[in-house]
């Protein structure tokens, strides 16, 4: 009988007291489902529940944290990726990922992978050069299965909700389709993105205006119609099944600006005339307007700053966005976010999560925030973060002085749709981990950590995320 | 029997041989006496013995530690604490508190509250809906026995000395008449905390000048008499007992000025027409000013720098400062301070304790500035990091570089005199955890390690701040 | 019989489990010899093989790690140190060191002196004022044995590779002569150092640039010969043996200017007429510069930045550089090294090795950037930060999105000769027990740790260095 590949106590501490402790309150959370607030899967892939093409394809291409490593260690990303030039055999991206596998070694993406080799495909060795062939004939032919199409899986996994990002002028027919089936019984909601719509610098923002606002403008035209558009389709996002609206800025900065000022600046940028400076500050404008309309809507506001995207041009060139080369960068929220809090910190059922790539603040800006005001909750430790020890990091910064209340659990963050159980089962073991410690060290009653331990599995995303 | 509130090897590592020699280490202490040199507590407390009003007064509303994450929780301050326009009734407000007291689990509030339940007020259950009135009750009555009026309270809790924080034109009477008085045995210090009279951007900094100088200015006026009047105040503070002055600043930037440059920075922001640049010079200058001072008067220069004040106008414009939304903000020390290092570094007898709210300046730049320059010393972990994990992250971020030796000992800075107490203890826990690690991974000698928990618990506060 | 002054598992976990895994890790790695990439010994010092002169001069005035410290307790730096003025009695400077030794307690320099105390000298007592006369003399007497002399100690240490750092104009006559004499077996490799011919702050930059054109310009006079008279010397330095080029810099900007804006600033600086935004710009383009030639000629890069050099211009004035305060600042790499890895991250063959005395860049910046180009290598944990607890750091930093590949080995930076081993061992103890830990909680597997640490060890410095 072959050896499992991942052991029952993986990311459990090591001292066995404490070890006891953690798994005890594992278990007490095995039974709940998955809630997934927010993420990248294709609602269509769940809609259509087409079987996943390949091994490749399904675990190594799309999946930036994968192939990032492996251009790192000095092969070609057009061996891994399709770009304008390649479309690279499937067969030989499997090959390379299993000569890579070492590289995995202790990183949160070698985890993940283990665990979907062991509970979703049930290998039984590890990628090698010389198990190659092998695990990919052998995934491959699991993924012909009907249990290993989408839908099935959905429910092997437990999930209960699962969100999917989207631009703002998506039709959500996917989602549409999967609410009026009465024989899909999990809830997958769109989330809204306007991204491509707030940030001048982005390539297509003038085009993406004029779209928008002959979509869902009212037939006006300018700034008015423009944010008349943006609540329509957020109306619309709502009516669909959103509950959040998520924004991916450079800096947290907000800014409230008089209408015609803001109008005015619209206008020059529009007419590709606005300065830099003229630029922040339409953009800061329009995060404070979207906390506004979240205050009016009800949508969670949620904020993942600070990622400086396509660092590296002849990478994006060739593979575009979303290719390993998104690079973390300083943030600071606490004067940035202050014009918006001002104003909405306090306001009825205003939900704001905040995320960040840069720990420093978790300390120092965002517990204290949290702790403060009834709208901020504290997001997950993301990407680059999302990892036992950072986890912990982050529960150690943030707990002592805003407790576990205004957490608001985990994200998986994924286009890994098969990852889905292995990050939150990771996040739960660490959780687990985190509050073993506190009881061992008689800082919280055991009896107090069950309730916790549930708590921040399920109410926690419940509550903060309106589920 | 009822069980103890709390365990006696709270914030003990968990591993059993690390904690037994934490155990010893914590016991070689426990005789030693409070020492408290920067706080908040009222001297008139001390001085008048008054009892304290009731629970909800002593334990809630005035400490924004715990106010804030009841605020947070969804709870209208109002509710807990006085404003303009609400008075909230001390049983309602202790009611709330009872009701939140499960925000508070893994915080470092929570736990001084429950050491202070348990040893200060013998209480035999922990907060609950279901106990609130009984504790309320319980309490109270407490509070109207002799033992727990403040000075017996002081004795009991073996406090030798207390520093409260006073305005540079306090009379200090109440510091005068404990001195005076033969049957008060502690020394309660008062500090000179010029902040108001500093900081042009404060709401009555023009008033404050014009008092300071008038009060103290020897007749003079302008810049010369502004200085002389800080000299003289300092001094008088000095007389009746002072050891140290303090400074919350939002940037710790020292800048020397000439005097002509600095006096006429000085008038034009007496005649509000000073810009941000100039302000910003003339604060700085005047850090320059307070070290020069302390080299000459030999008062303890503390800095806390990075806090923004009142971040929430509508919170502060109802309740005042104070009130939980003060939010840290990064600091950088390198290059601030180096013009008050440059002249007073190496000054005979000059001690400059630096506070940080960004841990990200402990092992960067405090723990090698303090390792270089004689009259820097480390300021203990301060407000949001005054909690177990973090001080355990102090210790690990400064030690390597910068010993024992140039610790300034723990500073509970509270206005909740009824956990003084609770918080030494766990400031003594964390210290005997920390060391008792070195210890078990063999990197000091445990003979040095209690050698060290005293200099730690006794000798460096002493030292530092000239007590 | 005396006690041993260290312990067999010093800096190993205190669980008893992981230990017994770490020192099995510590173990497999024992007969591997030293490989230094980056240091400050100076080459002539093995070439002419003479005895070291005294344990003060040895051991404590030219280490500015331990100098500081006694400074920082008081001890004038002219008890430590010679200046214009003072040159201490070695006796007396040894004195003031074996007092000052509790100084060192928990610190990183007094783990590696304790270290040399019984692995070099083999002392049977630590240093104390009444120990103090003995251990110079016996130190004394040991460092004129034949077996004391620099080439032996070279051979027991077990190094097979010492990289020095150096002027790019030195001769390079000791390490020539090393590599002629067929009875020296190790390697003892230049290192080009140009930033006192790159930054044009530097007081001799003027002056050194004027050598340079006229020793290596080929004749050629302004910006292009000073181009080619630097790629002149990085080849002579790579004729004899240099393996990296070292980048001492305030921040890790980087410009590309065409040439003729680049020769503009050039003569601009040479005439002293550049402002300081010329300044930084030449500065951050030459940088850009360092990497097309490192491209072009195979030196592997590394830059070390963020160090505020001597940040106290009176002990400067006396004392001169390098005489401990050096004080860090913040750092931020994504968008100071971009216009670099734009045009050079892919680059074949291009090391680029990136340090920091900034731990906030360890899981923000650059486990992210070399997660994704091949040219960057992750520098270990540097000066301030190259101590136990502060290694656990960067490695639970970085780890779990870099992996282990992108580690370049463990440098020890030092001027101390006789510390090599002891900080090589700590580096391997840590290494250990880092690992052990993740086997220890299921997140690698035992073999693949063994394979690791040798990686870590051995192969990652071969690897990145091109040794």
């Amino acid at each position: 009988m072959p050896q499992p590949l991942t052991h029952p106590d993986r990311l459990l501490p090591a001292d066995s007291g404490v070890r006891r402790i953690a798994r005890s309150l594992l278990e007490s959370v095995q039974g709940l489902p998955i809630l997934s607030p927010h993420g990248h899967v294709d609602a269509a892939v769940i809609e259509q529940n087409t079987p996943f093409p390949d091994p490749a394809a399904l675990l190594v291409s799309p999946d930036h944290y994968v192939t990032r490593l492996i251009h790192a260690s000095g092969v070609p990303l057009g061996r891994l990726r399709t770009s304008a030039d390649t479309e690279p055999n499937p067969r030989e991206v499997w090959r390379e990922f299993c000569k890579a596998w070492p590289l995995f070694d202790g990183t949160a993406s070698g985890h993940w992978l283990r665990d979907q080799f062991q509970f979703v495909f049930g290998l039984s060795q590890l990628p090698s050069p010389e198990s190659s062939d092998l695990l990919y004939d052998e995934i491959s032919a699991k993924l012909q299965e009907e249990t290993f199409r989408p839908r099935q899986l959905f429910k092997d996994f437990n999930i209960e909700v699962l969100a999917t990002t989207d631009d703002p002028l998506d039709m959500l027919e996917s989602h549409q389709a999967l609410a009026d089936d009465p024989t899909f019984h999990g809830r997958v909601l769109p989330t809204f993105r306007p991204d491509a719509y707030l940030n001048i610098a982005h390539p297509d923002w003038a085009g993406n205006v004029e779209r928008l606002i002959a979509a869902a403008g009212d037939g006006g035209t300018g700034y008015s119609a423009y944010l008349t558009a943006l609540e329509n389709r957020r109306r619309y996002f709502i009516d669909h099944g959103a509950v959040s609206a998520d924004h991916g800025v450079m800096t947290p900065a907000t800014l409230k600006l008089d209408a015609a000022d803001a109008a005015r600046l619209f206008d020059r940028a529009r007419s590709g005339q606005a300065g830099p400076r003229e630029r922040d500050a339409f953009e800061a404008h329009m995060l404070y307007q979207m906390a506004r309309m979240s205050v009016e809507d009800g949508l969670v506001m949620t904020i993942h700053p600070g990622s400086f995207r396509n660092h590296h041009t002849p990478t994006f060139e060739a593979f575009g966005a979303d290719t390993g080369h998104d690079i973390p960068v300083a943030v600071n929220y606490t004067e940035a976010i202050r014009p918006l809090l001002q104003d909405f910190g306090t306001a009825k059922d205003f939900h704001l999560v905040l995320f960040t790539l840069d720990e420093t603040v978790f300390s120092r800006e965002l517990a204290p925030l949290a702790g403060f005001y009834p709208s901020v909750y504290l997001g997950a430790p993301w990407w680059f973060l999302d990892a036992p020890d950072a986890m912990l990091r982050f529960r150690s910064a943030v707990t002592e002085s805003a407790g576990f209340s205004r957490f608001s659990g985990f994200i998986d963050d994924t286009r890994a749709f098969c990852s889905i159980p292995a990050r939150h089962e990771a996040s739960r073991r660490v959780e687990a981990s985190f509050l073993a410690r506190l009881v061992a060290e008689h800082r919280i009653d055991e009896e107090r950590a069950f309730e916790i331990m549930i708590d921040t599995v399920d109410t926690s995303p419940r509550r903060a995320f309106k589920l």
